[in-house]
């Protein structure tokens, strides 16, 4: 094994390629930091980590912070709009700067898709994607995981339906790239435009209707000023065609769960009575995110 | 006693309703803690706090930070402006969220009026309210008592005139609250375009010659913008009719006490001069915030 | 000696006017925690520091609260940019606020030049400079000097070409005084605009050829908008003029480095690939960083 394949190992860049074995471990790493007897450890003590959000975030952010400090690690936040990235500074050299400074890994959630596995290569400390423009965000799609697994013990034969704006949802890539690698069976839901032609071949875009027959029905966030002008830039034609009513969640198999990422727009891809059901998922899916992170950034320091 | 009541005594929503046994409680433990011998304890060590400011503020965020930090705590801190809250997210999907993540208790700022108690029933870690709208900023109420009984060793008799724009204030109605609890006679002072008429039966309006003859003239700051185009659009009109200038300030009575929530207006609610003064007590204020809120919040996580 | 004097030891606000014994004690100090064998220490356990930043830093900011963290102080961070300043609150209003609620050292950065030397006047915890307006950066200058000294040993006969927007540099100001109080010599290079005339008596202009034949050849950063309209408004015509091109780079003697306080304009002031070329100590300044201002808050709370 080369020395960048060992490097590799602990960078979190995707899950596309992770193998099942990583995947579960991780998992079971989480697992047990749920269980952990107290809720500050001293594991990562006198190691520094920093978040470095070029774009905003509430929940990634607050999630990764959590896990650091219950690590006992000390925890710096960069975000773009309060920096000199205004100043035309490169990610890189942000970067660059704060690995100067002696961090012993990294956070970071950027637009530009595509610049990590660069990034990756120029820096010596692990990095840990927290989203990267519309390609993967790992630590989502592992939390999501840990929260199917909770549900229904395993993966093997489950339907996950992916309902959205698949294109511009990194949420939807990562999620697919490790469902399928833990032999889940994934499809998705989206008007035309709201299509990844790219991912046709990985998984069936179906309807509404056959979605809502899936194991767990995953909605997406749907940005409509991305969409003004098309059919479904209206809160409300969105919801007529592709939100996930009440009246369609009562269409849902009674041990079918929902699952959202957030932040949700209620009344527009999830109908408000939703979001707190019984079916839901969501709120458990945050508090999943924190033994999550814990156990990524654990791995990336060991 | 109902458990919503038991939790409720958790909460810190506002001064009103506070008995005086509570009042003085906190009171104490402040005084307690101000004379603690080490600056940082391990009172409240691996317990996490959140600070949800959807209002900027640098004095009260801080006071609290330093407060939580003295006690040991790991903090959070949310401002709206750095968060997705641009993105449309409401007040409750984000305290719902860092509950979700595990923090043990929130403090938070917001606009709205009158969103807490409902707040409050959907959330389970106990809230501290750092001022909502003109309705109630009960650490600061707090911090005030504290100020004059270190003064004046209590409260039975004294007046406290409370001078500027009363109907915006959420100052001027948590202090009104709890020094009438307490025992001491409030009156209110301010132009026809800033009182709360609902507040009328609680306390008098009296002309700025009686509130100069206070033991206490706490002055609140005024947002001239708010009024502009009126007669007290004007700083100074303002400060001519209603500011606390050298001259005012010399007709106060010898034993008399300067106070302010800050951040002042320096040459418009109060001379430049004042802010300083031996009768000031401004300084001061922000100094017992800290004892304050450590009891306050020692008070929501015991 | 008098209190003034005493007090005036634990601010650092300049390098002017410090002794060449001042100026080494903090290498020497800054070199032992290089050194030191665990990277978070309790020496400043219980003691709070709050970065006042009323201008924007990415760098400085974070190298000062590693350093903090460094030393285990609790670390308060306040930026103009998200807090009541927006409301008209003055710098004086804003540090006597954080004074008051007991932090212990204070770290500044704001755009006035000159008002330091005041506000120690009326504050008394210890202040330190991270640059004011283009007066001084005393911590970026004795950064510079750690890395000059790590790279040659010492000072004495060195001579030191600072290439750049002299006229807006504190960058330049601070290196100035520290640089020729150890002995070395230093000259600028900088177009007729950019120059400052009351520096002429200190350090001589010379050309960018003469620039280059100096032991260390440090570049400033350019903000071409500040000269929009002027011949060197444009980065092409600055680059070709006072840029360190890598054809340039290439005259320059074998042992000499090059430097330069970020961030940086590549192919502005300095060519992309000289960035972290091996003369480059660009990113080893960051680095040294973070020991130099664990010296400097040690200092200022001892």
């Amino acid at each position: 094994m080369t020395r960048t394949q060992l490097l590799s190992d602990k960078h979190l860049l995707g899950t596309k390629g992770l193998s099942a074995e990583e995947l579960t471990s991780i998992l079971d790493r989480a697992a047990y930091w749920e269980q952990y007897p107290v809720k500050v450890t001293g594991h990562l003590q006198g190691r520094f980590v920093a978040n470095m959000f070029f774009e905003n975030s509430t929940r990634t952010r607050f999630s990764f912070e959590v896990a650091e400090k219950r690590l006992g690690a000390e925890v710096l936040n960069f975000t773009a709009a309060v920096s000199s990235v205004q100043k035309g500074e490169s990610i890189y050299d942000t970067v660059r700067t704060l690995e100067s400074m002696g961090i012993d890994a990294g956070v970071i959630r950027m637009k530009p898709n595509g610049l990590l596995p660069e990034l990756v290569q120029k820096i010596k400390v692990p990095l840990i994607n927290a989203g990267d423009g519309n390609n993967e965000h790992p630590t989502q799609a592992l939390l999501d995981l840990y929260t199917i697994r909770q549900t229904f013990g395993g993966f093997k034969g489950l339907h996950v339906a992916i309902i959205g704006d698949i294109q511009h949802s990194r949420v939807a890539r990562s999620n697919l790239w490790a469902l399928q690698t833990l032999g889940a069976r994934v499809s998705f839901c989206a008007p035309q435009g709201m299509r990844a032609d790219e991912l046709g071949e990985h998984a069936p875009y179906v309807t509404i209707d056959e979605a809502l027959s899936a194991d767990v029905v995953m909605m997406l966030r749907v940005q409509l000023e991305r969409h003004e002008g098309t059919l479904f830039g209206s809160a409300e034609e969105y919801r007529a065609a592709y939100g996930l009513t009440s009246e369609r969640a009562a269409r849902m198999a009674p041990h079918a769960i929902i699952m959202h990422p957030a932040p949700f727009n209620r009344n527009v891809e999830i109908d408000d009575e939703l979001v707190e059901c019984e079916k839901s998922k969501i709120f458990t899916q945050m508090s999943n995110g924190v033994p999550i992170r814990m156990a990524v950034i654990e791995r990336a320091l060991s």
